[in-house]
């Protein structure tokens, strides 16, 4: 890491100041990388030097998960020999296999949790090492074998609940293919899997999200790969962070029909409620992913799309009438559940869509980090009252 | 959360300047927490406003707990209602507690990884909800019920590995009396129990850690109990982190006796070969952990602790020698490994261990962390070429 601490001479003259960040570590740069950056104010976002709207545009997620993961997109035989390496590592030993199906079937929970519980499992079934005691390419190995289980696992996972077997990975799919195919049992549609893909590639890395610095932070103590996206994906269990797609389609249900959508939104802002699926941290104006999301919604067309198309434009209005001073549009949220939705992925699979994409942007942090043998421990600010005070007997508390 | 950002200033004149934070964090305050604070230039630390060393020596464990936890260490009334709370909480729901041993024995693993995989299965058969959904003392339930299990699991998972039975909890012991009835299924011999007590309050909580802060970067996102202890854990599980107390036994092992110490750290420092044990990223001299440890070895007594002695004058001797200009002294880990191993702990349960403690740690962080509803996604530096460059077509690249 080769940031510059803007602080050092003021520390080096005021040794007792600490730096202070600010609340959530907004807008605090805590290293340094290669793998892209979000601009809010432009509502520009990118991976390397490529814009990553044009990425989802025209390419499948494995040029994109190459390039996060190898510096540059595939030639194509480079191509064909990473569908390759992604459809080998998606078949297990058969004890790996035997071990996750009896964890699987041994751990059933909700989605999120049934697949970290997986993963975590995986890790184990693998052994997988330190990645401090491995190789780059030993790791970029290790990385692959647990983000493609992502899809696999949490596929077994849902269609147990509803009763049907588990649906193996085909090794004539790809990664956005293979996720429909496995959810569902049935031949993929194409339209469908470019939709999917689009959504995919729109959402596997965005700076240093909850998920992708957990995932860093355990990176740094040199722990493998699965203890880092095993904690990544406890970040996105999390209501804030991949909690939102589902609920987004929720309003839409409530909302009904496009000329109830204006009232709808003038009553929950009346009762201060939160819009979901409007409005973002770090995105001020437009967030480019739901443009491009909007864009595919409108392809795939059907009612729910045309809903959501007049809904946003109601509550568009509804926002700039009752929010003056701020400006809050659409965030990717809002058009994620429809495509989802209309790709044939189930609501309560939405999360655990978003977590098959965001795990290939998680694995190139993860090797990126391990690059940088430096531990992540920040500090903090005591306010309690002063020690040390004398540590009163048992008897003597009251 | 009422930190003050010391940049603000800056950052409203200069925009364009973000802040940018050292390698690992190190020094920069991401929170204000009640809970405790390391001053590494005094060799002192403490548990709210006591001394943790003079905790370590006065209380067992579950007072440090409670004082962790609820703010102030308890009554005499309140300490055995504590107690009754953690044996309660101990004992799982027949269903739960048969879903854990299924997973348990699916999923067989090195003792850290066993321990994550029941951890996060036990979060799914507790049907555990996002902590921004739960009152305080919802969440103080849930923290409870994963922590106390810390023990129970990685005791029944390595009895398991030894081909032996699991050994219950008893409501009789305390939580280190337990976790070493549990370890060998046989009664804890006081003197053992109070010095792996010490450990425990000497290793609960310490500032923030990787593995302190990874917890709280899941809780910001509001994600349950077990979500955050399972992130914990991986990031424990790096050798950064918690992996070090067994290599530095490792080094006794290698030494052998007293007289052979300095040739070996001569040896070791000529090679430029780290010595485990030694040295202390916040501690700039003394580890106030090791020197009660120390103590707590030397009243333990036995060749190891004799050994241990011998060994760290002369390796101390050894530094002085060969760096002049620093000052190493034993760490924490250096004296814990000899207090767990003649208390009956096995090496491979040394990291294990240090879990039983800092769990209790992290749940407090997590419960601190819950109550500030703010998620915590730092920034990062783009390093890598401009964007945005067109997209070059797939036949395009070469």
């Amino acid at each position: 890491m080769s940031t510059v601490a803007t602080h050092t001479d003021r520390s080096a003259t005021r040794p007792d100041t600490p730096v202070v960040a600010p609340p959530g570590l907004a807008g605090v740069v805590v290293a340094t990388t290669s793998l892209g950056d979000v601009r809010g104010a432009e509502g520009f976002f990118h991976y390397r030097q490529y814009d990553a709207v044009d990425l989802a545009r025209s390419c499948s997620i494995e040029e994109v998960w190459h390039l996060l993961l190898r510096g540059h997109l595939p030639t194509t035989g480079e191509l064909a020999a990473f569908r390759a390496t992604i459809a080998e590592a998606q078949v297990l030993a058969p004890d790996v296999r035997a071990q996750l199906d009896a964890v699987a079937v041994a751990a059933l929970a909700p989605p999120m949790t049934s697949l970290r519980t997986s993963l975590s499992a995986l890790g184990g079934a693998l052994r997988l090492e330190p990645v401090w005691d491995l190789s780059p390419a030993q790791r970029e190995r290790d990385a692959l074998r647990v983000a493609v289980q992502v899809p696999v696992v949490t596929a077994a996972a849902y269609r147990r609940g509803q009763g049907l077997d588990p649906v193996a990975p085909r090794a004539d799919l790809g990664y956005a293919a293979n996720h429909l195919w496995m959810l569902t049992g049935a031949e993929p549609r194409e339209h469908h899997v470019r939709a999917l893909e689009r959504y995919l590639c729109l959402t596997v890395d965005h700076g240093f999200n909850a998920s992708t610095f957990t995932a860093r932070v355990v990176a740094s103590t040199g722990a493998d790969v699965a203890a880092c996206v095993v904690a990544a994906l406890g970040a996105l269990s999390g209501p804030l962070h991949g909690g939102a797609p589902s609920r987004a389609l929720d309003s839409l249900d409530e909302i009904g029909t496009p000329e109830l959508a204006r009232p709808w939104a003038d009553a929950q802002l009346a009762e201060s409620r939160r819009i979901m699926g409007f409005g973002h941290a770090i995105y001020r104006a437009k967030d480019p992913r739901s443009e491009l999301l909007r864009e595919t919604a409108e392809e795939l067309g059907g009612p729910l799309a045309e809903l959501a198309v007049a809904a946003e434009s109601a509550i568009d209005d509804a926002l700039d009438a009752a929010r003056p001073d701020r400006t809050l549009r659409a965030n990717v949220e809002f058009y994620a559940g429809v495509v989802m939705h209309e790709c044939g992925v189930p609501r309560e699979m939405f999360t655990p869509t978003f977590a098959v994409s965001r795990v290939l942007g998680w694995t190139a942090h993860i090797l990126e980090q391990a690059l940088d043998r430096k531990i992540i421990r920040p500090s903090a600010r005591y306010a309690g009252p002063p020690p040390p005070q004398p540590v009163p007997a048992l008897g003597d508390r009251g």
